[in-house]
């Protein structure tokens, strides 16, 4: 991967940088931001990460987390040039409003918008933190211990530490270089894998416990009230879709989060060729073939039965795998 | 890393070659001795790999995992090279009876005995599959599809697809050489962590329904009825006492196995500085600092508490992480 020479140029030939991550930061948006903040810093420029977010506590681990100021202070300056990192339009960040110099995009998603006086742009970068490690190089600057644990970081949480089929020989071979450079693999595995609270994991407990298997699909649910016992927050339910994708029977599992009473959000998973995007899209919702949602009212066994009646036996039919 | 040049020039001047892993073969023992059989059949060599046990179920997406011979067909042979793979010792293969040519040992565990004619034994590298890749290297045979997979496999499971402290920048840069070769990273992982059986999903839920937390230590136990109940079988249990340790608070989790009528297996985990193995030594047990085990009589309630006298507030104490 080779970053534009534009881009390196542009860097190089000016001073001060305002670096944004999307809203909600992940692994990637934030380490990506804070390597190319000490990235800039070496070389002598002035760079500052700001976030309409704060750092989730099991990113706390990144190098310079501490120092991201909120997006309250980002205020409109005709000297300072906006870097958007690992999305590519302002309302992604909440940055509408601001102005500035000009207007830096460097992201690995599908482009949602033309914005940007130049636009990095690489839908099959496994992670934007790869992509900060070939602009830290065309830079000159040497990568330090911080700059590759935070890229270490961002390539892990994208390609959940090399398991997901974006993972690419090019994002191992820059890995071993980062571990080169002082990364311990085992150090993020641990910050980014075992780093659960005790009640995020009473509620996959409480979860797993209302588990129903049916023709190759794997149901479950979580309501308000095992939040409010377990003590647990929305946010802690991310993945757990994907813990009954490991029965390996399982074509398709779905998790329906209460948000309301009657009112449910689902979540999709599908294994191999079986495509859950369609299925969510005949219940309003949408996605990817592999990872989909949808909302749906009505009590739990109503909701269950509008999906089972949406698979149609897909599960069964489709080879999976 | 580099094989001995005795080591590579022997295979080279030689016709037959019986490899053989250890009993009770994992993801690291098979795919070390499948790829090497490749590799010598490749350049003309006859090449077979005997094993003690049968492959276990998630490791026949190996390539030729089929091709494997039972050990009973394993006879003294006054022309074959024993090549003995990810062990170092007769002993742990059960061939102790059989008689060659001469012996190979190719192994990355601390040496045991000083069996083999030639010994290549490598105790800091993180998989015998890693040795297994350099020495095909140095026999100038190209790496094929099958072998890639074999050796990707074997770097996977012992490195836990790149988690686990032992893993190395030289390992990932193995393994993004064995992704240019045609490895699809999420399939390993899907083949190695998305195939439980139902069975062993259920019995998950059971043990995590007696989890019990006492000072930074968490408890679960198995029992044969539990076993009986799902149907899962006893090695399903293996990864199982990893489970706790997801959580941030907890020092050592244990997990205690039913192996008859008030006879227990325990086995311990602990995270960063705490020591199991000296709980377990305490016990009667053995192991390293972060895994280790022990064997008790006595009802469960007892068997915890002479656990958590043994603990004495070590997790508590410790740093840890």
């Amino acid at each position: 991967m080779k970053p534009p020479e534009h881009l390196v140029s542009y860097l190089k030939e000016n001073d001060k940088f305002y670096i944004v991550p999307h809203m909600f930061p992940d692994g990637d948006a934030l380490g990506s931001a804070l390597a190319l903040e000490s990235a800039l810093c070496t070389i002598g420029k002035k760079a500052i990460v700001f976030s309409r977010d704060p750092v989730p506590d099991m990113f706390n681990f990144l190098p310079e987390a501490s120092r991201i100021a909120p997006i309250s202070d980002l205020k409109s300056s005709e000297d300072a040039v906006l870097v958007l990192v690992d999305c590519n339009a302002p309302n992604r960040a909440d940055i509408e409003r601001v102005k500035f110099k000009y207007t830096i995009v460097i992201d690995h998603h599908e482009t949602e918008s033309s914005f940007g006086d130049i636009r990095w742009v690489v839908p099959k970068s496994p992670a934007t933190g790869l992509m900060i490690y070939f602009l830290i190089k065309s830079l000159g600057v040497e990568i330090s211990g911080a700059i590759a644990l935070n890229l270490y970081a961002a390539i892990a949480v994208d390609t959940g530490i090399f398991r997901y089929s974006n993972t690419t020989a090019e994002s191992l071979t820059v890995a071993a270089d980062l571990i080169s450079k002082g990364v311990r693999p085992s150090f993020v595995a641990d910050r980014l894998h075992n780093n659960w609270t005790e009640a995020k994991f009473m509620l996959l407990k409480h979860m797993l416990n209302n588990l129903e298997i049916q023709k190759n699909t794997a149901i479950c649910f979580i309501t308000s009230d095992m939040l409010k016992r377990t003590g647990a927050k929305p946010e802690d339910t991310e993945n757990f879709v994907n813990f009954p994708i490991m029965i390996n029977t399982i074509k398709v599992a779905a998790l329906f989060k209460e948000t309301g009473k009657d009112f449910w959000k689902a979540s999709l998973r599908s294994r191999g060729d079986v495509n859950v995007a369609k299925i969510a899209e005949k219940l309003g919702g949408g996605g990817h073939k592999n990872a989909a949602g949808f909302r749906i009212t009505g009590d739990i066994e109503t909701s269950k039965k509008a999906l089972m009646e949406s698979l149609d036996g897909i599960g069964e039919s489709s080879g999976g795998d």
